[in-house]
């Protein structure tokens, strides 16, 4: 166990709070937004206004979509629990696991390999889809059971990397393993915005090992209308009546 | 149980994505930052620059704080559970209950009443401060460990507020409810951040019953950087080491 | 900060653990069961056969009662994050809070207020059921949407709590306030599982301030067969498509 | 999606509560203990003698470890958020992944694998050994920080096998595989708890995925002590400034 560890994320004093060097009071409250820190703290350097964009731009896209199991997990803690609000949103964000919030880093990691090994994008792309397809699972970033034939969030997406001119190559080789998953798959596969941020993720610099984090982060804000909203409507209860009537009990 | 519950908040269909009645594709991505979203998904309508700055102003204030219960579990949990990095952060706020984060809204709630009931607010700085000191409690939003005499944070914040011409009136009433506090202490007490933010997210239309869901959006987007943290170097392990050197056991 | 700080509650050497001053494997595995060691962790002393029974019966009581806001969410995290079962159960288990939980902890506190302060027990009913009816709170421990007139849980409870001759005065002070309850409220009410987990707990010598911690333990163990069923037939999903079909999205 | 899906868990009606067929207050409550139920609700079927006995004293072993991430963090948030125990417990248990929660299933699952496939079981244990050397990772179920050479619970554990003479043939697969442990590392590796509980867990029945279950409410039973502690002792804040103090910030 190393005896001298350090930490260099901030302490306070009695007169100043320093975060990562800075005087929070002096240099950040006020002078910099809230997505600007997010970047800070997590990249250890600031954005530039491209990179900005970029980030709210992924980050409005994953903040609300009506009812998944997030905002009714969400929904019925905050029924149960409402006193504390924060316990429902954390349960809400539990439940964001490996199925369904992990495709955004499992594209990212494809992308990621396939540009640092260099070599021939065909060839790669070729066997990403032929293992994913010889496993049965879904290439990470493709497919949507209500999005078809496109994924509205992804054309906009992408035209904002177009319009950004955004040039690390992560974009093109998406677009390139696209096009193989419809190939191998013999009809068009929609391309979702798990793919597509995936993608510009990474080109704003993000690891894909943090990117759950943003999801996180976003979906906790999205969950704030849906504590709101079921404060007036108890939506939470309803739920519990329908799993009772439409799945019934049978001895077994 | 009402039988033609709606929702209100967002659905998809093939080709759209609709948020509280706005097409997320063509009108928010891009179009908006996140916390113009928070903003709008919180209070159903979008805020003007001076409240835009006021919440990130809030915001940033509350994302980062070095060691806290909040970051010492999140990182235990992050080493536990490498791969569901959602687990850390929800370990991460959970601890965000009613004794740290429930000032803020504590402090809201008073100003929010003195303001609504009306009449002499002398006498009513002075029955709530003599209720707390009757009980023994802290008036929220008073009192810091380190922050003495000033919390520097208060300053910044305070003066947003003065140079936005914010005029709901929670400021002057916290700045007398202040003054109060010191007079009864006979000496001065710090006027904290979560104090300072009460006023603040009052006077852009938060009500109390949603502000510690602020601080756990804002917190969550810090706990990011100190998972970055722990996975390099591992202080979740010296911390439990530190727990059973210096609270050993002893026979009961 | 105390300087000296101890704990009293476990601690391992390299042939050794120790737990409350009990050589694990020399005294406690295979020696004493699980229930007893849950009793004896929570109190600092073994049950005698009397109170083992007793804490069983309420232990078995808690464990399962279907869909619950406590399996809906345990199933569907368990559904989202398959190879951390422990997400799961934990979600399930913070949806035990005031509400539906608290109610075992509200009654004890009156039961045992009453026994503490001694006096005119029939005023001590009186005031307490006319408090909550002057509010409109339901007496916690009274009332049950499906069971009625009748809890049958209560029936074996109070059988067991006369076979056992409990003589602490908390069943008696409870059939008291029963009736007290009936006839102020002008008809039945019915005396749920809660209430007389309340009075059987008291009788053992659990404080109603750890109450909810037996709760989460039954429920705990509950849940294991939710996440095997949930695994072999996919209710969360139904669940998720009941909540869209049946809280459809409307524009605000 | 089903239509016509049911649940074979359990259900209310006025006047019965039914587990999996039983009648909760008739046939079970005062006739099974919790431990019973436990194995029943999990895996469908009540457990003999020698069952409940391997059971309880699986159960006795993970309840108590002394200071672990999970006491910590159970601790820090029965500190932050006291009026709602189940959030500490919850917290306390989701640190259970699969680092430290999960080497008793993979150890079963190489168990499980090694009798399901037949054959030779020196090679069998040879490879299994080889491939974990090869990848330097340690063998689920073997070495400990603590407890050398011997973990003091094996002891205990392997002979409470002997003595219900459990002939499923997980003991002697799990001697030969710490035989072949052994002879690889060229010295004694200690063959920990979570490896004899993977083979006395696979002996009554239990499946490796439902393993990490049983942990998750002995833990939570173990955790109500700590925070019966915490709140005479208020460790968690002792916690908090050892952290401060032996993890300084230094500027990045």
């Amino acid at each position: 166990m190393k005896t001298d560890m350090k930490t260099h994320i901030g302490h306070s004093t009695p007169d100043r709070v320093v975060v990562r060097g800075h005087d929070l009071s002096r240099d950040l409250i006020g002078k910099r937004d809230f997505v600007e820190m997010l970047y800070f703290l997590s990249l250890k350097r600031f954005p530039n206004p491209a990179q900005l964009r970029v980030l709210n731009a992924c980050l409005v896209t994953l903040m609300e979509h009506g009812w998944t199991p997030s905002s009714i997990i969400a929904r019925m803690t905050a029924d149960s629990v409402p006193e504390e609000m924060q316990v429902a949103m954390a349960s809400g964000v539990l439940v964001m696991g490996s199925v369904f919030a992990g495709t955004t880093e499992g594209c990212a990691r494809i992308l990621e390999t396939g540009l640092k090994r260099g070599g021939d994008r065909d060839a790669y792309c070729r066997d990403v889809v032929e293992e994913h397809r010889a496993t049965k699972k879904p290439v990470p970033g493709f497919g949507h059971p209500v999005h078809k034939p496109i994924d509205p969030r992804v054309i906009t997406l992408l035209a904002m990397a177009d319009e950004l001119k955004l040039d690390g190559g992560y974009v093109p080789l998406l677009k390139q393993l696209s096009a193989e998953v419809d190939r191998q798959a013999g009809k068009h596969v929609t391309l979702n915005a798990t793919g597509a941020m995936a993608a510009l993720l990474l080109e704003i610099g993000f690891p894909p090992d943090i990117m759950r984090g943003l999801s996180v982060v976003a979906r906790a804000a999205g969950l704030i209308g849906h504590i709101v909203e079921e404060r007036e409507a108890h939506a939470a209860r309803k739920i519990w009546n329908l799993a009772e009537e439409h799945i019934p009990y049978e001895n077994p």
